[in-house]
């Protein structure tokens, strides 16, 4: 875990020392940035950049069909992250923000969450486009897009 | 765990017993399903329905600013599903299908994702619409959701 210098404003908090329950790691992230200085911090930088996701044993079984989809959803564990600061002060912002208005790595549990393109399925790897996160992240979950209930183009953001 | 008859076709693994990491259960959700079966089947059973999302303290500060958005992205913990179906045959499907080509709540981490259009924030709780979970289901992330990198309307599905 890396903390980082706390900025004015920023609130940490005392996670319990328990968890709720547990995750299984199902593969990694294979991607061009060896370390989190590296990663894109926009999208623009991890547009057209091809990853692999690399799925274990017994898991990638479960990957069958995954082709018939053009994009997926990936769930991976920000292992790297602080799990305390519930607000934050990012420095592109005016003012502190609740961790739940910021898509920051450093959140109680340490979801990372992106939307990918598919470029080609090769056994247990998934070649895709869109991944930002550190090469060997822990992939916890895969799931189909379905535009129907998870495109919404005319959301709003500040 | 609620262990359903398996199907012919479908693939049951063995998961290993200590898990990699530990998620922390940030609140629930208050929805008008008491039991998975009440839980609506179809985007439009639960267009409509408003829910609320229960932050607990102290996590309930990092909800500062979260009214700027319109859409959020809602991970919460299926506490109810098997782990260990890998390939599974619904019964709209033809054929069996991995667990990464299904958004079935039964996955190696049941972890469920939706997302929800805000209707209101007070306090501690927000109000919202999209959500499809049992009443009292574990909430472990919020995510404002940025049409930019999550909204890909012309995704192709089966």
């Amino acid at each position: 875990m890396i903390m980082k210098p706390r900025r004015t404003g920023e609130i940490a908090i005392q996670l319990p020392e328990a968890g709720d329950a547990s995750v299984h790691f199902l593969g990694r992230l294979r991607t061009p940035w060896k370390t989190l200085g590296e990663c894109p911090k926009t999208r623009d930088g991890r547009a057209n950049a091809e990853s692999v996701i690399e799925v274990d044993e017994p898991y990638a079984q479960g990957l069958t069909d995954v082709a018939l989809f053009s994009h997926l959803i990936v769930l991976y564990w920000l292992d790297e992250s602080p799990r305390d600061l519930i607000v934050q002060h990012p420095s592109h912002l005016d003012t502190p923000r609740g961790v739940f208005a910021l898509r920051s790595p450093a959140r109680p549990n340490p979801i990372g969450h992106a939307v990918v393109e598919i470029v080609r399925v090769e056994g247990n790897h998934i070649v895709v486009r869109g991944l930002d996160a550190r090469d060997g992240t822990p992939l916890i979950d895969l799931k189909p897009y379905f535009p129907s209930i998870d495109a919404f183009p005319d959301a709003r953001r500040p």
